[in-house]
């Protein structure tokens, strides 16, 4: 992102976009829910979650390797997270009340998942990188780590954003 | 497929081997299980499944509308219905634990999804075309109906088999 | 589709578009013409161009066989062929003039293909259908053939449409 | 990659085998040759190329800009590049003979690319980085720059691998 940051937010103000970006992906987006996707950070450049597995989110019985779904669900969220994230940098004025309004004029055009390595232990850590942040499409990178940090699967998506 | 099919097995142990690729992917695969997905059809050229909307597969809460990540795990899903269906009629001699065995040696390489209109309804139908059915590398292209037979989603997916 | 068609052009101006989205594809993109793209139709339905193979076009050396670049660029114009004239569908009162100046103001987003087959034998042949045409953005499926009518690739892209 | 490298070639040896690398790629893939494509570097963790701006390699001839098609086959190459060098160091017995048949029996599954901003100006560095080598798949990203160091493109890429 060549774009410069436009920090008219005081910290408080930030802190409440920030709270907002968490609360829509974390709480409001249901699906996001039976995942447990915890958002950590949303900050430009350290867009991160993490989640634990669960016995629901097992793809491959025989292996006890998560679900390619839940794969494609967490890096398709952290997509929207981090473009969110850059659209609230982008409309410094906007409150929680426009970046929510904004949010709703947000979808996937389009995902790519890269399965790489298979989805075993405790917990994963899930990060997004913005690569383009245009007035109409917007795209982004992910990338999943296990609890050992190992690369588990990568990711790229296609937004509309407003 | 231009392969040729190779029809050594009894409409019996057709109908169980079909069984068995609609017990995995439907009640062994948990969280296939979460999505609710009922695997209508396995027969080459006509694999097909459905999936009840429920409150806890919705994405945009403000719309209602289906979660991106609920479409990429249903899609996955059928990709691997599709092309177990015809590792199944590649291997007419196997039988159903051979079929199991081979699909723990079955994988999602990558996937990319298109989603296309917002999936609103009560329920959805997905199927499933397999392009390539090679020694090592499986492909398919995948799609996703609403109740009005509109098109919601389309993919592609790479696999391995065995 | 389910959009509704606006046949307002006359024979006579549905012939001058259909020669100008050709030209466009078939003349002015220079890397089209390195590609020796002809394209047969541009009607909705039936997006169809072929190509020759030539000693410039093969990739793997040992195999005599297409290479992947051409075929992922003959399946990127192609999706712009069935965008462009889904487009100029739906602005039946668009005259070439105003049709060029369209597709200046679009462009590819993102693009998958899937190699199927090895690309062998004298001439392809490209098609591509139109999934989805928003406000915004458009999606296209793709497909190669060679000349025996064996698939060689499949394709999807994402298009910003004006 | 997680991949222990095991140095068994002298340094005049590696020359060998990375000249090799280089002129599979750079003289005889005919394509490449119509892309300009100029191998820099094929060390693991430093895969680099260049090629620079030429008129038949145009896309929008309203803009001036590299045509997506060109961009998808320079990512394409480069990820068989960062492949072929990282399959080179997992066989360090190899020589270039043996090599240059791994390289025949390679092939690109699929490839997404992401056409970020407009490719101008008068040249452009392609990278790439393998994200997983398995016996059976290798998987790479891909990124393209110009020469104002700004992200052109981006792109994955799925290769059976021998």
């Amino acid at each position: 992102m060549n774009q410069t940051p436009q920090p008219l937010r005081s910290v408080v103000e930030q802190a409440r976009i920030d709270a907002t970006i968490i609360e829509i992906f974390q709480d409001l987006v249901s699906f996001n829910r039976v995942l447990g996707l915890e958002i950590l950070s949303v900050r430009a450049g350290d867009v991160r979650a993490r989640f634990a597995m669960r016995p629901e989110l097992v793809g491959h019985y025989a292996h006890g390797r998560l679900h390619g779904g839940v794969i494609s669900a967490v890096l398709d969220s952290m997509a929207g997270v981090a473009l969110l994230a850059a659209v609230a940098e982008r409309h410094p004025r906007d409150g929680p009340a426009e970046l929510a309004l904004r949010f709703t004029r947000m979808g996937t055009v389009d995902l790519r998942v890269d399965f790489l390595r298979q989805g075993k232990g405790e917990h994963f850590t899930a990060t997004a990188e913005v690569t383009r942040l245009g007035g109409r499409i917007g795209s982004a990178q992910m990338r999943l780590h296990d609890a050992s940090g190992t690369l588990i699967a990568t990711g790229a998506a296609s937004y509309v954003v407003a």
